[in-house]
């Protein structure tokens, strides 16, 4: 890519972004979109948002958001978005730091040394904007040149940097965990467990098998139980109440005339054969028929519904739960396995009907399902990818010749289009990668999003990084993976070629992130209000949440571009460095805004984005040994080789330090928190919630009717 | 190696292994020996035999030693040797199991099928002497024939039949393993934990602050602790004074005239200079000095000795103990680091003085070192494999032409030196490995043999299997394994061009296991009564222990050449279960009259001897899968495919089944155990010597003095 190019595609996104920021305030100002824009304000008042008369200033852009998003503090948005939420910011500060550092010694230090390179014969300060990027990479930089101890004098400073603030973040997380738990309120998860793989022997109940278990061994601190029990058909029930519900809202909300006049249109004129009925007493008779039977269906459950071996058993202590989950209940490991219970609300019901077995197999067919998207994709890409070579597109597609001629068009092709295409294509996985984890048989929500972001990590590294950079080379990107020995060689070649694709692919993302802003679907979907709009037409606003698992790979992919480029092309920082900030006022905004938490992990995320910078850095150093064996210097390829080593050490280290911190609470932690709760009156309250805590929704009593004249009501109580 | 050099390995050595076995019943009924061949039943005895008079059956071989050996039960060996014991016999058992089917298999099915093959062009029944024993390997079935599903068939039937084997005793281990918990008697290994990284704040004692801590958070359960303390000063001091001791000894035992003789012909008499006093008095008054100085330190160390942050604390049941074992107890996961504690006997003392730090710098020492052990032993095994190539060996050292062209000699040399070498060397590696473990800070001798038992295994594997399979025939060894993608086909090639190294291998074995029986090393310093020998003077007998981490390494290795030639060369197994049978009989002798424990792990050896049988399985698929490709059989090549995976899911599912049980005691069984112990009015006493049981033996009190008239007391009580 040429400067110009490059020049282009930077101008053309900032322009993007800088609408797009426009359009927000100026939405964001519209009163009817605030259900779009600020539900969660909304929600909190309860919808009663009043409709404000017209105001110049509802027209004009403004930047009065950025500043409502830049001053919470941290414990606002702790109080509002929970520890997984900080945790989320948290990524954009760490990435904001390492990167400033990093942009500060490329652009002073690295751009330069390259520039004044001779490898690529081009020192000619003429005609700057038909210069190859390529001037400002190690490249330029010539072979066996004193000047590459710059670049690995680099390497070893930003590694040790980034550890530093690996292991300060690290910390400072422990402990926020730490503090968040030893403040919180009583939580029923903190006293409860799952208990799976129930035995039944001799005709007896589980319930009844539970008790008489958990009496036997744990007379002092046990409480209650809940056995699980099939609730699958009844689920089905309900989804069909809550589909015919919502056409019937929708038939409701369009005026009766129109109504009429398009049933006609629709079936009774056009075909002139059928005399209908008025849909809406048509599907107010289904709806009662539906609720009828789930209400039967429900008793049925509730009196003599098939019981799952599976049951949350409660506590009287948080100790007495914790102690239960560490240890090996029965003889048989795979009978009485406890674990940790979730929190009521992050219970993903319907897998409990699935067998150890079952979870087992599905768990294998997920794996090698995951490998076979992940190939697919590749292929998908690699045609995409063929898009920067105008000269194959050509040859593809001849007709196009001579549009391809023109230069705006060329350039747009190469610099903007195959990255646009990309980011559309890749938008449809992580639904995918949930459904996914979703068959691996998790019993909470967070632990699916959690699998499906760690399945969204290496499918971004291999499908976005590794496709890249190696399709643009060569035909087959397995090979190079059966050939340990010549990686590093290899991808030395073929990461620096693959420069200019990725730092247009993060200029691309401005506008992409900043569409985020916009929520581009919702507002349609708003627009023409359609039944599965946001809005209900109550004036009850459906909150939505941030899907955790999507949006972590994307950031982290970032910092793994930047890591990595940033030996080899220091000039992609400053765009990197961009996307950052706008992410990190985008995303705080988003954060105490718009979405709401659906549950809280404590913050269990950090230990998926701590594992990929130290995955970022070691391909950094690989990448190193590569460069600087074929630069011809192999002292600098062999002194960088303890890097890799140390920084494997260290998080090791960083794993035993603070990750059992992410994995349970202490004994210490535990009975002091119980001792606080001992005299506190609130508790007896507690404990009576606790009890009835892990309900299954689908056996929760409709609480008020679809069809009562009060007609808005949320499904279930 | 044509059939009658094999024959002459199979002679030579039947006819040792017989000689050994009687020279073995011999030795054994000579009362002198008793203390090398039975010192179990001498030392139970109190060394109270009394010496039997001649007797003509004392100098004639006889077999009733194999009758005594077979006929204890399993019941009789765990009495007497632990469940360790059991599951060492049971490797044997399966084994024998798993060879016999195999052996069958092999020789009526695969071994006609090979012969009647017609790649090597030799269908030639006279002259089979000079035959090539490959002729019985699959290198002779035809490329392409079908005759190779015969070979398909018997890696699906052997894989089968193992994993049946393994599951069935695995469940019967484990079975075992519990059911030896609950008949034992309180132990108070079950009642203790280790604490280590006990922080210390404010200028408290270590021993107030564990007290404190458990006090605290376990009131009801803690039971009471001791503080382990540095006395690697003291241990030195000891060992000068056991030293001067055995040198004391020595001298006594020796007539006062020899002694005078042999000291001035020794210093005085010979150089003329000096007139020595008398030798006795010397170390009498040394030792004397020495004892004054350990009981000194010893009380030093008692009264206000350094504190090591680790403590054994002991509860007063095991579940108390158990519950704080599975939980993190501090919030800063390296404080308060909880295990469970080793038996007492079982407790390596020395390693308690090194930090959180220094451990995990050794570990990662001992890694690189075991690494470059492995490397060494290559490059020397690769010269002793040289020795099987008689051309090359006359290349390199000319002057022994003549004596190699002798037919005995030569055969002599391919068929036997090599092995013999191989295993002498191989010999001296198992105490190299725990040396290695030792540093790498276990605090049980019990760990540090089952980690040097997984460093011998990769050794064995390593430095014998691969080692000869690849120098053999390429000069590069881990060539290979840069180059993944063609691991089959390359060993498919190798392999079976290593058979007859292999079956020498086995054969020469019978002589060395059989030597095992014979004790030579115990019986010539026995018979040159050398200070450093088993029996001490007074009659108290030093009973060895046996050393699981070098014999069952060993025993593996031939169970991984068994199931990797079974289907190339399955003329091998006849020899192989013989192997077995001989180690079978020898081993329960050993373990019956020999070997007394050191410690008992429970049977916790028998998951390494699991994992190796998965790994052996799943090298024979490997090499499979390029055996048929080479033979121009792809599908069944592919078709073999699933089997390794299927191994491997099937070692997934028995990890997790099984492997649980042999890492802690259930809840269930913990209790159950505990309330049975409840109304023992026996358990009043056992917690009084549980309080004591945890003591530095550095730090026990000299019962008896070493220079008091009672001269053979052992050290310390």
């Amino acid at each position: 890519m040429i400067i110009s190019a490059l020049l282009t595609a930077v101008g053309l996104n900032l322009l993007f972004t800088v609408l797009l920021f426009a359009l927000y305030s100026i939405l964001r100002k519209q009163p009817g979109n605030l259900s779009i824009y600020v539900p969660r304000l909304l929600a909190s008042d309860g919808g009663t948002q009043t409709r404000a008369h017209f105001n110049i200033d509802n027209i004009l852009p403004s930047v009065g958001w950025v500043r409502a998003a830049w001053q919470p503090s941290e414990e606002d948005l702790l109080a509002s978005s929970g520890l997984d939420g900080v945790v989320f910011m948290r990524i954009f500060v760490f990435c904001l730091r390492v990167f400033s550092v990093a942009g500060i010694l490329g652009i002073l230090v690295l751009v330069p040394v390259n520039y004044l390179g001779d490898q690529l014969n081009n020192i000619d300060f003429s005609d700057l904007p038909n210069k190859s990027i390529d001037l400002f990479s190690i490249s330029n930089v010539d072979d066996g040149s004193n000047r590459l101890w710059f670049h690995f004098s680099a390497a070893y400073v930003i590694t040790a940097f980034v550890c530093y603030l690996l292991y300060n973040e690290y910390r400072y997380l422990s402990t926020k965990r730490l503090a968040h738990f030893m403040t919180s309120k009583p939580m029923p998860h903190h006293f409860t467990i799952l208990v799976r793989g129930i035995p039944v022997r001799g005709g007896a109940s589980i319930s009844s098998t539970v008790e008489r278990f958990f009496m036997d061994y744990y007379p002092s601190t046990y409480l209650s139980h809940v056995v699980v029990r099939q609730t699958s058909k009844l689920r089905h029930l309900i989804n069909d109440a809550e589909n015919a519900y919502r056409r019937l809202t929708h038939l409701k909300s369009i005026p009766r005339a129109t109504q009429n006049g398009g049933s006609s249109a629709g079936t009774g004129g056009f075909l002139g054969l059928f005399r209908k009925k008025d849909p809406v007493i048509l599907y107010t008779k289904k709806l009662e028929d539906l609720e009828e039977n789930v209400r039967l269906h429900q008793s049925e459950v509730n009196m003599a519904g098939e019981e799952i071996p599976a049951a949350f058993v409660c506590f009287k202590s948080r100790f007495g739960a914790a102690s239960c989950i560490n240890m090996p209940q029965s003889d048989n490991p795979t009978e009485w396995v406890t674990e940790p219970a979730p929190e009521p609300r992050d219970v993903y019901w319907p897998f409990f009907s699935t067998s150890f077995m079952q979870r087992w197999i599905s768990k294998f067919i997920v794996f090698v399902a995951s490998i076979f998207l992940i190939i697919i994709f590749l292929l998908v890409a690699a045609f995409i990818q063929g898009l920067t070579y105008l000269e194959q597109l050509e040859i593809w597609l001849p007709f196009l010749k001579n549009i391809l001629e023109i230069a705006v068009v060329s350039q747009l092709i190469t610099g903007y289009l195959p990255s646009l295409l990309l980011h559309l294509l890749s938008s449809q996985i992580p639904p995918l990668m949930k459904l996914f984890s979703t068959m691996q048989g998790f019993i909470a929500n967070s632990d699916i999003e959690k699998s499906a972001c760690g399945k969204m990590l290496w499918f971004t590294i291999w499908s976005v990084f590794f496709a890249n950079v190696l399709t643009g080379s060569v035909t087959s990107e397995l090979q190079i993976f059966l050939d340990p020995k010549n990686i590093p060689a290899m991808l030395a070649v073929v990461v620096p070629g693959q420069a200019s694709f990725f730092i247009a692919y993060v200029v691309t993302s401005w506008t992409s992130v900043s569409s985020e802003l916009t929520q581009t679907m919702a507002l349609l979907s708003h627009i023409f209000s359609c039944p599965c709009s946001r809005k209900e037409s109550n004036g009850k606003i459906n909150v939505p949440s941030i899907s955790y698992h999507s949006e972590i790979p994307r950031i982290l992919l970032f910092s793994l571009l930047g890591l990595t480029y940033f030996i080899l092309a220091p000039i992609i920082l400053p765009f990197i460095l961009v996307y950052f900030c706008i992410g990190y006022i985008i995303y705080r905004n988003q954060l105490l805004f718009v979405y709401t938490p659906k549950y809280d992990t404590g913050g269990r995320f950090w230990p998926i984005v701590h594992n990929t910078t130290i995955f970022s850095l070691v391909l950094m150093h690989i990448i190193l040994i590569g460069i600087f064996g074929l630069k011809k210097l192999p002292l600098a390829s062999s002194l960088i080789l303890p890097l890799p080593i140390l920084t494997l050490l260290f998080n090791e280290y960083c794993n035993k330090r603070f990750l059992p911190v992410f994995r349970a609470y202490s004994a210490e932690a535990l009975i002091k928190k119980d001792r606080e709760g001992e005299n506190n009156p609130e508790m007896t309250d507690f404990y009576e919630k606790l009890v009835t805590a892990y309900h299954d929704p689908a056996l929760m009593p409709l609480r008020r009717s679809f069809t009562s004249n009060d007609r808005h009501s949320p499904l279930l109580s």
